[in-house]
């Protein structure tokens, strides 16, 4: 399972049924849990003298797709799935059920909570907080440095459940907090209260997400979306999400 | 022509005068057409479960540079050019003369007509539609959610000749009509009419884009840009504008 | 030093001190000086019909990370540092201590000045000109067609110690003058005054940048930014902005 052209160090920790993909390279002091899938052309585990622990983890059943990068020094959680030409740098604390976009770069110092999805070429600057169950998609950018440029690094927050739509810009420092929505193309300068749907430049709260309605159905409530958007969640999530909707509303 | 480092498949189909560059793989079912050259570090025919096919077809005389991802279950015509560190997903039908520039990501379930030409980081959202003649430049982003995250995946429809300038995000489901120029950094989130030059944030019609002229030289209509822009057209495709512009006008 | 799955030609010249990564291509006609490091799957000196030159010199010292793409035809200076994935092409004049982050793209006929920094995901379009000790951030875009398509290519001019901050687009031909600063965000589409803190779209003029203060502290001047921010320049340039500032203030 490991193809015959891969670099795998000798330091490096393997565990069974982990499949490594032609011309890939692992470092030492990495460790892939078992059922973990890396694509061709992977550099895992690349040291950096700025990674504040000499290893890497990979938690067991992810997919690492082609051409993905990823340094020493994070830790990442079950079931990583990743697009092609990903890079995730030092330092990151990566929960389990995380899915990064094709060209996505975790540029270090970040966290990511369970289940967060990344669209495609998402942009994580250093210091950045990810909840859990948020959605980013393509082309979200979040910066860090409030007076470029400058040593203060102070990376935004995005609190659990959160969606923000394509090609967002979010300022150093601002939090989003749970459950909302921020609209395409919107610019996020300032911090953002739960619940809310934000949209334009500078960001704005417009409503509350929860008097939004499914398009084609005014009858269907559009958000919290958990009530309604259940795909790739793990069954035990879904069910908690369902029980909780039946007994308190999820944001009723 | 096939570098002794790439990795073939004995029952991918490789017709005559293909080059394979170094350390590229090229799995089962692909068949490239001859005179196609890949370039190093590209994998063509990545398996995927969202297929519909199990084939991938590249017509002859394409050119796909290095570190390029194509997966398996799209047909491309011939004559398909693109930059380094693209990907093309599944399900995709791209016809003859298409160029995708570097980072360019066509991510599946859709469909680009002969000749249209996107930039580099041009990201295609699932089920967009990009006709015929298409100019789409650097970091134009095509959205298909309307109700984020949701299963109501609505591409976004660029008609024939249209030119869509850099950075502009698409909303879902909009439709640009044929002949229309969306100007750099402008937001589209409604349809756009027939021969509009489109602006801002939410995008606008400012005029006819009949109107405009080309800088420094005011007796020369900037468009439609089919009577003045040829370079990279197949002789017969600019004999018939030409001919065209000289019986109808092309659009005066 | 050069692993032994890279591919140097036999009349590529290698200094001494350098590394090359595994996987890795070499073209012939390439000079790389002393001590410079290569990663995994890099191709350096890609033949284009469109260099003016066969030849590719990349300075002693730089860091070329993994995935990159470097055509012939281009001159870069010592001390180049690039990111993952990126691309530079033909015809281009890089000056001494560049960096260039991931997935950066330099098309080809551009000019880069002494230690200007370009963060990642920065699209430079072909024939831009940047100066020295300039900041490009993430996702910054320079332009170069003023009625797409055509041949007018007219790339933008960004002068030394200026600041563009995130996701700013800029138009083709614009010049932003010594010691701006452009807010995250803003699209540039006329030329921007020296020593002028730009914002929005059409970005104008707010302030000099010289009346801000860095957050938190009101008696610090955030501008010029080489009066408090040092790190990663030579000891020598870093002295002489010492000086400069003791001497003639930098900009009061």
């Amino acid at each position: 399972m490991i193809h015959p052209s891969a670099l795998v160090s000798s330091s490096a920790k393997v565990d069974e049924g982990v499949e490594i993909g032609p011309y890939s390279i692992v470092h030492e002091n990495v460790w892939i849990k078992r059922d973990t899938k890396v694509g061709a052309y992977c550099e895992i585990g690349l040291p950096n003298p700025l990674a504040k622990k000499a290893t890497l983890e990979i938690g067991e059943g992810s997919v690492i797709r082609s051409h993905t990068v990823i340094y020493s020094g994070s830790s990442i959680g079950p079931g990583l799935h990743t697009g092609h030409h990903v890079c995730i740098r030092e330092n990151s604390e990566i929960s389990a059920g995380v899915q990064l976009g094709s060209r996505t770069d975790v540029q270090g110092d970040c966290t990511i909570g369970d289940h967060s999805k990344l669209h495609a070429d998402v942009h994580v600057g250093k210091k950045s907080r990810i909840g859990s169950f948020v959605w980013l998609f393509p082309e979200v950018l979040l910066t860090n440095d409030p007076m470029p440029p400058s040593e203060m690094l102070i990376g935004p927050t995005i609190e659990d459940y959160c969606v923000v739509a394509s090609k967002v810009l979010i300022f150093p420092g601002v939090t989003i907090a749970a459950n909302s929505v921020i609209a395409a193309g919107s610019v996020v300068k300032a911090d953002i209260a739960e619940w809310k749907l934000a949209t334009g430049n500078p960001a704005k709260p417009a409503c509350d997400v929860r008097i939004l309605r499914m398009p084609g159905n005014p009858k269907e409530k559009a958000y919290p979306w958990r009530n309604r958007f259940h795909r790739g969640y793990p069954d035990e999530v879904v069910q908690a999400w369902i029980e909780q909707c039946q007994t308190k509303g999820n944001g009723k």
